[in-house]
């Protein structure tokens, strides 16, 4: 059976999906902490070249209507019945359509829905299995299903009536929510929050289909410049000479304890025999509940701890990962290390208790904290990902800075909880020096100025740890 | 992606596991309703001339302490802590202990049990993937998790104190009910009869190890000469020279439209090239929830059944599953068809709704009536199994016989129900003539004369459809 040491199982393989000949042309690496956008002309031959983790499926999923076809598509749309997007629903075309859920090529039907609910991967022709463990679906009610009768495509609209995309050859099938729900989260406890945004009131029946999407997704929110494709991130990690790519998934402020453990886990790459590792550090830019930091001073906060070189910025990418946030612990890791897969991560840094929450009415956590690296370790379809466990880096009172935690001096540690940081942050005092860089605290700090005090003088929670 | 193609699919090679040489020494058929046991000595022997589907992970597990080791473990066992067995429990110990859930060789230690609940199967050593969709776990409370220690092992004891096994190199893990509910079953809602029965009351913790079972389970009910082993009856099909085997599980008494099904059945296979199709015709012993005809009453149907002519004594085997029942639908499917390949089978029919029941709160059925044989479709690790929808059979007016529905002239046929069944039987009327054999109804008109109403005056009812 597979277990927790895949990482020393694959570690004396490190030039396995990389040519040895790769290394010899290292060229210097960009000065740059945010990837520019390449230009789509040198995209393909740069991307021949790559010597980058393949995509799950083979071949990187883009979905978006050529500028030929668009007038064609758009005349087309104008006849089909319509779904408007939510939000939510918005993001998962984004999702899709940049190939994130390769190999994927549409919101999922009913075969791929039981797969996914079931087996957490799903089955390709070939018989090999790709990871899947989170259900890509759109959700529509009866008057919706009434209303696309015989069509077997409809068009999708935003919250504008813009077209977004066309879904084609559609199925329509029951919405079984409370399976769905209990097979997704191992509880069917009310308050889940992804559960009460997008499932609870959502139509009765799933329509799955092949998208056509007309234009990459944009929010105009000051951020889409962050919103890197997995195409756009395979250019610049290739650029850069990439020959090991480690993903850290975050939806939290960065304090050191996370910048030891990225610049540690590039160290050991370093003497496992790569040459340039990058850290693809990759901020969840989708659905998150309300108590969560918001995206925008989010990446503020990232910005500032590149700037006062917490983080090296040559060995750093910094991008948006698109996908809406289901807080669903070891189902939901996987599909964080899945997605970063096919956009060129073959390392994937797991934490205590990822995707975890609390549970929302009983007083534990949701998930038992070890099981996330334990169900990714042995996800069928991630054989490929080299999976790191997450070190405990805690306040070292004796170095005056984040350490990693080391139990035969435990008397010189202190954990700086979340409850404790939030309540720092929020009075304007200080964390112990070292904690997190000055910029970043002081993003931390305005954030929660900012906030406007509800009727009870409370300030709302959120949970940078 | 699979499909229900894959009875088609996998037809046209129908002697991929059976070499063409084997069908050339055709053995006259045993006049057997029900087979005998046969001789230990002779049966190595024939396993290895066997033609039959490999058992998961290459080899039968078989767990038994040899004769000649017994004495000292026994004295072991004396010095080892204690655990007591329940019913359910010691069920599991004989699924365990005679191979139906092979390559396991005992209870689940985490890493299995994560894989079940997330995947529903397991990977081994080489990479390749057995099914394996419920948990087989046993469970502790806190006060027999402290008796436990340190100790590596521990005695497993029958309700009478009789040792029944040692588990060795245990494993003790928490016990998360609530998410081994939600994910096996895709709901929490109260009332689910095994999560009453074997799971709400169970301790906090799980042990996990590797089985040294003392001596084949027998239940002394009169019934153990009907519960070959996977061993058992591998020999008796390879003795029967058969070159298919298609199981049939059940847990209702066996109606003329059943039997219709497999004598169909049995005709499809030769059309397909098979010389010597053989039914197993396999009724669940474990656990069943209060409402299900007892497997007494059932073994004397099935008997009938066989004695009245309706199935071919000559191609059909009778015997008992030991397993418990989960009422767990898609889910339980996948291990009711698992454990068959390991006792020789590699056809598997499956029907509407298969391990489904109705939902203990809302009313509407558990599950998807589809869901079970698509996910057994494409279920991991099954790939080898070909699955063999369910025909929809109903009485026929027009031949006074039951007859596969034909659409085309619907008003013809009648849909007996469970509900109309059990009335008729309880107010020991007739059904249509035709419906099933008289000797088999006569078991079960005598069943519910057996039960002695309760006090408000009504019989409980059985699901015999």
């Amino acid at each position: 059976m597979a277990s927790m040491a895949t990482f020393i199982a694959k570690a004396p393989y490190p030039h396995h999906s990389f040519p040895k000949t790769f290394n010899t042309h290292f060229a210097p690496a960009l000065k740059l902490s945010l990837p520019l956008v390449s230009n789509p002309r040198t995209r393909q031959r740069l991307r021949i070249s790559s010597g980058l983790i393949e995509p799950d499926g083979g071949k990187l999923v883009e979905l978006f209507v050529s500028e030929s076809a668009k007038a064609e598509k758009k005349s087309e749309a104008a006849t089909l019945p319509t779904i408007k997007l939510s939000r939510i629903d918005l993001e998962w075309v984004h999702v899709i359509s940049e190939g994130w859920s390769s190999p994927l090529r549409g919101f999922m039907r009913e075969s791929e829905f039981l797969q996914t609910l079931h087996f957490n991967s799903l089955r390709l022709d070939d018989g090999s299995f790709v990871n899947m463990s989170v259900p890509i679906v759109l959700a529509i009610d009866d008057a919706q299903k009434h209303g696309i009768g015989e069509s077997t495509k409809v068009a999708l609209l935003d919250s504008d009536n813009n077209l977004i995309a066309i879904l084609k050859d559609i199925e329509i099938y029951k919405h079984h929510k409370e399976e769905r729900i209990a097979r997704t989260w191992g509880t069917t406890a009310p308050g889940l929050p992804y559960v009460d945004e997008a499932i609870t009131k959502a139509g009765n029946w799933l329509i799955g289909g092949d998208l056509e999407v007309m234009e990459p997704i944009k929010y105009h929110d000051g951020l889409d410049r962050f919103r890197l494709s997995p195409a756009e991130l395979r250019d610049e990690l290739t650029k850069r000479n990439a020959d090991a790519v480690f993903a850290f998934q975050l939806r939290n402020p960065v304090h050191n304890g996370h910048a030891l453990l990225m610049t540690d886990t590039r160290r050991r790459l370093l003497e496992m025999g790569y040459k340039n590792p990058i850290l693809l550090l990759h901020p969840l830019g989708g659905y998150t509940k309300a108590d969560d930091v918001p995206l925008t001073w989010r990446m503020k906060q990232h910005e500032k701890v590149l700037e006062d070189g917490v983080l090296d910025p040559e060995t750093t990418v910094v991008s948006i990962f698109p996908s809406p946030m289901h807080y669903a612990g070891p189902t939901e890791v996987q599909w964080h290390a899945k997605a970063r897969i096919n956009a060129g991560a073959n390392f994937y840094i797991v934490g205590r208790d990822p995707a975890g929450m609390g549970h929302p009415i009983e007083n534990r956590d949701l998930y038992d904290a070890d099981h996330g690296k334990k169900v990714l370790s042995m996800a069928p379809g991630l054989e490929r990902l080299n999976i790191l466990p997450f070190k405990v880096a805690a306040y070292d009172k004796s170095q005056g800075k984040m350490a990693f935690f080391d139990p035969s001096r435990s008397q010189d540690f202190v954990f700086i909880s979340g409850t404790k940081m939030r309540a720092l942050a929020r009075n304007k005092e200080n964390p112990p020096e070292g904690f997190m860089c000055p910029g970043g605290w002081k993003v931390l700090v305005d954030y929660y100025d900012s906030l406007v005090p509800a009727d009870n003088g409370k300030v709302p929670e959120a949970v940078p740890a």
